[in-house]
């Protein structure tokens, strides 16, 4: 079978690298720059990959919203399955790939979007075969983890840590994406979408860790608690709701405990109970191994399809918990939680996002995380 | 597609739970003792059951080795796949389930056998498809999990939780399956065959939690590792071993934090790195869950295969690492790392095991802990 790769970045070079080693696939295209093109498979011009017959996937792994949007619709509508690793493109354009996939009797495999090398969109879809899933949750983004754990193992601050993360190619010259939760904001609207069916809005609750401190992490330490940035989502009822913040998780569980760059996720379902996923939730190799995992799910003849039409109402209330705030004043119906920190209880993520909002025009510096 | 059940207790009351709620898939018969069929779909006939052309699928759930090994070979020699729970059965009679069902061109499924419903045996044939698996390890037993955990979390001692476990339905009458390491042996065979593809042999060193008591944990606490049972093994350079061992954990792993019955299971593989799969490791429910997503595998083409014919040697000398042991004498070459306790570096679980043999002559209640 023969397979075109698009973009010969990290993630191109390592399912490269892993499809050598098959018998039975062959990466015979790889899109690229003109100045790039260094070997005969390589061509900057991607109408000769959609002419060619004998390509049946072609593996978008060139990141971002354009070219990755039209190279895509164009693959899928020249008849040609999709693979593709790339979380921000999904995410803005799910319905589209999902209609024209259908329409043109393709495939769209969309594994690598989401927890790096873990099975986890395979593992959704096998779940709901028996169950519905009533809640995902996971850490979903390594730098940030790899982030949280430096400065909870090594004692540095926030800004120090980041420029480590940077220097080892962790985190990127501009690390907004990250630390921002915008990257684990396209791996929730892609979890729910998979998990509830449902075309997930994307105007919900995201805060990032910018405003994480050593000193916050003290705080809960001293509750024992270790803060982490987290994806969630629920569904009840005929209504859903999701979100992305720091969550103070007890220093016993697992989440607690993730180490480096590694991310861990969770489904839950009526009879499977808890399952939970880890493994690298990125790089060369890891993601590599998700996007030829999902060419070989071709070569098996599996055909995924994504519906997001089930009629769920975005309900803000079903992710209600209690909220830290480390704010210069407290806000409304706060008690104490430690020094310059509030406990705020029972409100909903939404309320929360709003408080932070509120808290940040006073201080620009002020943090929040959700108590679990 | 007709199924039929083979044992209606814990495990077959779940599977027929589960697929009472799925389309397209019906529990024609269920097998049980006379005295207990109390519904039209229940008999003690098992050769009427078997001349129901219409049974596509035996699912054995009566564990045990007699008559669980005679009515899954009729089942495969009669044209019927068989989807089991047993890991007793499996891990004696792996070869001789696997020839029969290739002869007769019938599936033989065993995701239940293993790790509960935590999708483990799916995705280390997944994960072959890419990488060789070169280690595995897991908390496959949850009844020894409960035990630690409450141990720790509760301060009792060994007897009192044990006895607890029972009450709760979580330990046997007899419990020496899961405290001496049993249950985890047949399923670290399993895992080794599928890993591995090799013909695991049932002659390794296995250590179970029946001495452990508080104050061990304690001392183990004291530098900041837990003690859990595990079974894990480990494939290089033409050679593989395995073992079952109580291992002492740093406090930070996944493992040490891993709460009351769960389980939680690893492969490592050349390009995905570490994959962990966490979940329920029994329960009518989740093992039932297990059963049916291998049913609904079936259904959708899926015929594994084993194959244990690899020719690995087994070499005693891939397991080998530092081990704690708490005897009267102090072994030879032993370092103190405690009250009682000494610490042997760099020995195999075979030397292990036969250091805590000899020391349990002179004191019975010795016990001893890889430390990882």
């Amino acid at each position: 079978m023969k397979i075109a790769i698009l973009g010969y970045g990290t993630v191109g070079h390592g399912v490269d690298e892993i499809v050598a080693a098959l018998d039975g696939v062959e990466v015979a295209h790889i899109l690229d720059l003109p100045d790039r093109c260094t070997e005969p498979r390589m061509t900057s011009d991607y109408a000769s990959i959609l002419a060619d017959p004998e390509v049946e996937l072609v593996l978008e792994c060139m990141g971002g919203l354009e070219p990755a949007h039209t190279f895509i619709m164009q693959a899928l509508c020249a008849g040609k399955g999709v693979v593709t690793s790339n979380k921000a493109v999904v995410a803005a354009y799910f319905d589209e790939f999902a209609e024209a996939a259908k329409a043109n009797g393709v495939a769209l495999f969309i594994e690598a979007t989401t927890g790096g090398g873990i099975p986890w969109i395979a593992s959704i879809e096998k779940a709901r075969r028996i169950d519905e899933v009533t809640s995902f949750m996971g850490i979903m983004n390594g730098t940030t983890n790899f982030i949280v754990d430096n400065m909870a193992k090594t004692g540095a601050d926030f800004a120090e840590t980041l420029a480590r993360a940077q220097e080892l190619g962790y985190a990127e010259a501009d690390p907004s994406a990250d630390i921002d939760g915008i990257d684990v904001k396209n791996k929730t609207i892609i979890s729910a979408s998979v998990c509830f069916d449902v075309a997930c809005t994307s105007d919900f609750p995201v805060t990032g860790i910018r405003n994480l401190t050593k000193a916050d992490m003290d705080l809960f330490a001293a509750h024992d608690r270790v803060v982490k940035l987290l994806g969630h989502g629920v569904a009840r009822d005929g209504s859903y709701a999701v979100a992305v913040e720091p969550m103070a998780l007890p220093a016993s569980s697992l989440e607690a405990n993730v180490p480096s760059n590694f991310n861990l996720v969770t489904l839950e379902g009526a009879t499977i109970g808890e399952l939970k996923f880890y493994g690298q939730g990125a790089g060369s190799l890891p993601t590599g191994n998700a996007m030829v995992q999902d060419v070989l799910d071709y070569r098996d003849g599996r055909r995924p399809s994504y519906d997001r039409s089930r009629d769920l109402a975005y309900d803000p209330a079903l992710l209600a918990g209690d909220y830290v705030f480390r704010t210069i004043e407290a806000p409304d119906g706060a008690s104490p939680y430690g020094e310059g920190a509030w406990l705020v209880e029972g409100i909903t993520a939404e309320a929360a996002r709003n408080l932070l909002t509120n808290a940040c025009e006073a201080d620009p510096s002020a943090f929040m995380a959700r108590i679990v």
